[in-house]
């Protein structure tokens, strides 16, 4: 059955020529009604703002209108009725003042008091509201009702969704992938960890800003979100299954901005978690969307893939540096960066559960070891965001690395070097800061034993803030400088993140311990 | 003389109907010509981007049109040639591979050897480009030197704003700002300084996204940079001067993403300074463009105003919490944030001296102390980055208090006191990571002497990376989650930023050492 309800979408559009430092004849020349026009919108006139027969015949046309959205330019004059104020930027940003406040109420014929006065009129007016919303939602459970007796499965899966509960035993559906010295990208782990779960999980939506070969985050004939009255002939990157608004791939476009504002939109409305994928590098695009999620406590999903300088060839402007950084800093976002697939699955574990805030994985582009969990610890160390992987051979550790992603394995491959150095090293893999600070004390100090100052923090990215974790007499093999074109593996050469770089490092912190 | 050159600007506009991962129908309805022609664009197409005389006669029809820009679309098809890859995605961000590319040179009647072929009319075809070039360079130098003879004194001063030499004696143009508890916003002391130094520095062009009255950085009289031909009715918010293109007043509208890139232009071509303003919070509107211009090592100063939760009513959408740590994660950008009014001078002096790389300046919205520079040390510190601005009374200091921009009078009145309390507490200044990092060692280690380790940071903002300089011993005073909305006095108050707090916040350091 294809989807294609639709209703009236009606933008109303304040044309005062006033911004909030200006007229926007200073920095405004656009012809706004052929813009949006050029975008497919039906657009209206008012001509005066204050003349609501107008305004009326002009919302009535908007609500007939349900194939295209529709833009009304309202023309307004900003600070209406004030003598001074009125048409100026002054009454844009700042308050009146009671003297001009007195002058406006004068001017309008409104009495001088109560200061906050509302007219008889326009309360009988806004008070009307209650009485049609409340048949309106008498209406609306009436049919919610009914749908209820007819359709009881789809139903119990509504309340499910809207309730935000993930469904008994979902956790099934998450793979489990067998060690493997090849291994594969996250990005790539990611990708099977979606499709296996996004049968069950049918709040899953999403889709990449034009990345999707890339990031991975296709959901194999699950539909594409995308008008029925649009049907090119030209389908090429389509995902296949329905192609209306029963599809569950977004194809957001080269828009990451407007991506994560449509991702807040979605999780704000409920019953949906939206996902969203880009390369790390363009994080930057949707940032005032993220900040915006993180204190909404909006549950969302992004996606970010090609993590490092490791992305090679394309060069600094495409090789994440301090973006890493950058998200942490973000209170109330949630930053994971597992270190192979089963630590991916974990994530995505995590980042579906975590109900109260935004989730970023921050995934490889290039394939990463599968580690033996038979001989390491498992992957559900990801939702204490740091774990004892490997313990150090024989005795107490006389130093910790930490790492994070695809650096991981690099530190396990220095364990075993500086054990043959007769240095007993612990390996500690910390996908995330923000679930690790939330731990108790008492797990932390058991990771990272306040006694063992010697520690080496791994990551390819900024090292700001790991002084945190590695303390005083700790150190960091980060990037504090932009990357380099290069071949990905050549890059991680050149910029220290060898195992046996990690071994030098070690040896000289504990040199200089002693 | 009213300055109204322009030369004709065409954008190429390569439409082939494929993006990375679809075709552009899966996220792309809008018709591109009559969206450019609403901007006020002159739009042409070309049909067949292989039809060279059809191709030829659009750029000459462009080059004609000098009052507004030209967008030609172009019909072309993406790997034209490949018999398997032509008109699809496939053919954006891959290689056509070895086979591929053999089928493509059959087709084309293209020899097969050499690998990189170029065809002999197309090599003497680009080469004549070499001749024309040459005489275009020779009558730009007879140009140049015709004006060198007849405006020496303007030619001597491009040829200065070229070198990127600031003119001998500059400085004496910065104000110096008397000791005054009530003070003024550094936001404000920034407007004063601008406006002082703007005459004599003619390469300094700029403005603020529509935020002049609140960012303060209009040059007074100094012109708006506007087309000469739109003389609109209504110019509130002009700063006065010339409306043309020798205004020095850009009004970027409420568009940070396209002032950062437009910066980031200005300063590519030379001669010029940019700056551009906005408030702190919107920073991450313009982080792609500022990662830019660090990459490239682009001089311009972003002036970033609101600096914090003292924002206050607006609330946390208008805060910065995260902000200061994210720019800080940019490699190659300078960060300052100075403290009072004569510290904002020296900012700008270090901003400007600096050609190397972009800066970003942090002011407060809120009025500062100007600090009593006869008792404390000299505001010229800030070029190093942290300096002692007031050492501990009788003897060697048991604590230090690091702060920056408005947290430093705090961390002052904390001083006197702990001297209450008979502890002795030196107050470091630090407006800025990048510059204290880039001094010797000795210095760092005369500010921050190792053996002090009871260290406190006071910053509103977020704690990330502050332990490097507090160490395992230290303590952080930040903002490690989002503002709040009340006035600003009582949201640092209610963050803990007063001076008993850090009292509070410093006897406990040193009652933990103990």
């Amino acid at each position: 059955m294809p989807c294609s309800i639709s209703s009236a979408t009606i933008c109303l559009y304040d044309s005062n020529r006033i911004s909030l430092a200006a007229a926007t004849d200073l920095s405004f020349t656009e012809d706004v009604g052929r813009r949006f026009a050029s975008y497919g919108w039906q657009v209206l006139a008012v001509a005066d703002g204050n003349d609501l027969a107008e305004l009326q015949q002009a919302m009535e046309a908007a609500r007939e209108e349900r194939s295209q959205p529709t833009l009304i330019m309202i023309k307004t004059r900003i600070g209406y009725g004030s003598p001074n104020k009125e048409g100026s930027c002054e009454a844009h940003g700042s308050p009146l003042g009671a003297d001009e406040v007195m002058l406006t109420k004068e001017g309008l014929g409104w009495p001088p008091e109560p200061a906050f006065h509302i007219p008889a009129e326009a309360m009988e007016h806004c008070r009307r509201a209650v009485k049609s919303g409340k048949a309106a939602e008498a209406a609306w459970k009436a049919l919610l009702e009914k749908y209820r007796l007819e359709y009881p499965a789809e139903a119990a899966e509504l309340d499910r969704r809207i309730s935000g509960k993930l469904p008994d035993g979902w956790q099934k559906n998450l793979p489990v992938f067998p060690a493997d010295p090849k291994g594969l990208a996250t990005r790539a782990a990611s990708g099977k960890v979606l499709n296996n779960i996004a049968p069950c999980l049918t709040e899953l939506v999403g889709g990449s800003a034009d990345l999707n070969p890339s990031t991975l985050t296709a959901l194999a004939g699950a539909g594409d979100f995308q008008s029925p009255r649009l049907q090119p002939a030209d389908r090429q990157g389509a995902v296949g299954g329905p192609w209306d608004y029963s599809g569950r791939n977004v194809h957001f476009g080269v828009r990451e901005h407007a991506m994560g504002a449509a991702m807040n939109g979605m999780a704000a409305h409920g019953a949906i978690t939206p996902f969203g994928a880009t390369f790390l590098v363009f994080a930057d695009y949707l940032r005032p969307s993220i900040r915006l999620a993180a204190l909404m406590g909006l549950h969302l999903v992004y996606v970010f893939t090609h993590d490092s300088i490791a992305v090679g060839e394309d060069g600094p402007t495409h090789q994440p540096v301090e973006h890493l950084a950058a998200l942490r800093a973000i209170p109330g976002l949630t930053v994971i960066r597992p270190a192979d697939a089963n630590e991916t699955a974990t994530a995505w574990q995590v980042a579906l559960e975590k109900r109260d805030g935004p989730v970023a994985l921050i995934l490889s582009r290039q394939n990463l070891p599968t580690l033996d969990r038979s001989i390491l610890a498992p992957a559900d160390g990801v939702q204490r965001g740091a774990y004892i992987l490997a313990e150090s051979q024989g005795g107490e550790p006389d130093l910790i690395l930490i790492a994070s992603g695809s650096e991981v394995s690099l530190a396990l491959s220095a364990r075993e070097k500086l054990h043959g150095q007769g240095v007993r090293a612990r390996v500690v893999s910390m996908p995330s800061w923000e679930l690790f600070d939330a731990r108790p004390t008492d797990y932390r100090n058991l990771v990272l034993p306040p006694q063992v100052k010697a520690r080496l923090a791994v990551e390819a990215g900024s090292s700001q803030g790991w002084h945190r974790h590695v303390g005083e007499k700790g150190d960091v093999i980060g990037v504090d400088r932009f990357g380099a074109s290069a071949p990905g593996q050549a890059a991680m050469e050149a910029y220290g993140f060898t195992s046996e770089n990690i071994c030098t490092a070690a040896l000289a912190l504990l040199q200089k311990r002693h």
